[in-house]
């Protein structure tokens, strides 16, 4: 068997790139621009929401209004977490732990009571889609409400993910139907983007048919890096120490001199522009100037234009978010849960998509190293 | 950049059989055998020991006696789980929680009590390393000790951690170092195997530059998974099925009349016998016939046989790993949670040297679904 295979070392150390891994029909990057089972991003963003979205990726095609109506009964009746989870989550310390670290461990922990957890059959991994997708978001501000040592609320079960998120993150506040409406948006383009890391992470531990706990918790892990989704927080972290206009200069300048890498600017795939970027960079400016707080949007045009026209390299999904979760006074330490509250969704289709046709990932290693070593007893050895 | 990638579309859907996904000095599948960092896997399973062994895949050298102490003394220092940790792993459920799950979210909460669970430098990395690796197998063990509704037990920090491991297990009862003799070479033999799934998993959750803890429990959630660390609970569970020798005979020619896999038999890399089967099948003789219950051994023999004499199939490391830790009375779905405290050595390995030369991993995918769809109103949908 092992005979008949050709080995290929084409992409060694470079992270798979170029590498087609499997077939996928969740979303495509072609011609310079998402789509989402054939639905392009942009029209995605102006015309659907972040549940039909979920509907299409998971189902593959648009919801009919009984099939929008049961996706929104099936997560509303799961937003609430468990109360005994909740009591659980609260002796969790969150002192100097990342917010992605706790997000881990806490779904995790959640499987232990899903009575879905040891079923594997598909009826099953609906159910624990749903509570997955449905909790993410209270889990985030389940995590927010304990580390201010407050009582998480609960969710309104008739509104909308996004509304919820806004909502339990401000203690009960409800959000005006703008900010609900903007941050739906920012889930929507969030919810998948091809074989990126963690969705990758998510197919590989998928594929030993672990369970789908499993899959998305190392999707979180993955996601939780600073080359991953840990780079909007980054990108905020780094708008802050510039500050102004003045630096802002300065430090593109440094930046190209050193030929250092951007945060949030530049992306392996497109490579003439983030289609999601745009999107993100005019909310950017409407909400940055709602709060009165407009050099935050022409600190980060003034970066990404400077880079395109010295670089040729643009902005990813990273870049724009940022502000965009600045203005909605979302703390900077959770734009990466956030990320998760909406990748969740395509994290799911991909585990889906391996379950229904598989083989267990494991490639090869290039040896690198001495073979033929004769043992030595402990003390004739240097 | 894009432009000048070439390709390659070889290994879709077959889980990157044949693709060099990176370069590797820490373990070689070559001419049929099994070395790490140069030194075949017979030759430390006959002289070395786990200790050993685990600063060897670290370091890429047999420790001298100095260093072989500094390993013990790290190790011992670390093995006493902290206080705290353990009351809140007391809260978790384990009534119907697969083990591994449960371990997945006891290393995913240690990380919240680990003062340098956000420090990635090398010398941070090394004392989560020692930590993740020295507390593996009391985890495991106080998962036995909570669920039979009994306090987990001290370890013993002067002692081995697979003398620990036993001695945690059976509640305070000490071992024979018959016993522990042979358990440390069963965790030797697990604790490395090239690209293994888990392994991957662990380098693909790194290359994010995540930090250790979310590496290792990716990894343990690709573990868990029947293709990967759960075949060999499955071995089991199959000879408990078959029970005697009539039966076993039926059952091999059974599967093979079906074309059915047979659990713990074929592997995708060795295709002339797996090296550690070959030592594990002795000591499963040994032990089988000194527990008075040679018949599984015996059982395991005849499917071995015939599948190789039929199919040209041999065991792998799962085959005959499960009657070993069957005749030391461990719980059977604890094997796979054994594994892990062995390979928890070759993880932290893998990602070290992910960390070192590291690029993030993102393939592509191949787009079989429709493109160009237009956006349809809700009451337009089929």
């Amino acid at each position: 068997m092992s005979e008949a295979i050709p080995i290929y070392e084409g992409a060694i150390d470079k992270g798979l790139e170029g590498i087609v891994a499997c077939t996928t029909a969740i979303s495509a990057i072609q011609d310079n621009t998402l789509s989402f089972r054939g639905y392009s991003i942009e029209e995605l963003a102006a015309k659907s929401n972040f549940e039909e979205v979920i509907s299409l990726l998971w189902s593959g095609k648009l919801p009919n209004s009984r099939e929008l109506a049961s996706i929104h009964q099936e997560l509303s009746s799961q937003m609430t977490l468990p109360g005994e989870l909740l009591k659980v989550l609260k002796t969790l310390p969150t002192k100097n732990v990342h917010p992605m670290a706790w997000l881990r461990s806490a779904v995790s922990i959640s499987a232990h009571w899903d009575a879905d957890a040891n079923d594997s059959s598909v009826e099953a991994n609906r159910r624990k889609a749903v509570r997955l997708t449905a909790r993410m978001g209270p889990l985030v501000c389940a995590l927010e409400a304990i580390r201010q040592g407050r009582e998480p609320v609960a969710p309104r079960p008739e509104k909308s993910l996004a509304w919820n998120f806004l909502y339990l993150l401000n203690s009960g506040k409800e959000p005006s139907e703008q900010m609900a409406r903007v941050f739906d948006t920012c889930l929507l383009l969030h919810a998948d983007h091809e074989l990126n890391c963690s969705a990758f992470a998510t197919r590989v531990t998928a594929s030993s048919l672990s369970d789908l706990y499993s899959a998305v918790v190392s999707a979180l892990g993955a996601l939780k890096g600073p080359l991953h989704g840990g780079a909007n927080e980054q990108v905020m972290l780094m708008l802050k120490r510039i500050a102004n206009m003045d630096k802002a200069r300065e430090f593109v300048k440094a930046a190209l001199a050193a030929k250092e890498k951007v945060m949030g600017i530049g992306h392996r795939v497109y490579k003439n522009g983030d289609p999601r970027a745009a999107i993100l960079r005019q909310l950017s400016d409407q909400l940055t100037r709602q709060i009165g707080e407009h050099h935050w949007y022409e600190i980060s045009t003034l970066i990404d234009e400077t880079m395109y026209k010295e670089k040729g390299l643009m902005p990813n999904v990273d870049f724009y978010s940022a502000t965009v979760y600045y203005s909605m006074g979302i703390p900077v330490d959770l734009y990466t849960p956030v990320f998760a509250v909406s990748r969740i969704a395509g994290w799911i289709a991909h585990a889906a998509e391996q379950f229904g046709n598989n083989r267990i990932y494991r490639p090869r290693g290039k040896w690198t190293g001495p073979i033929g070593l004769k043992y030595k007893p402990i003390n004739e050895r240097g």
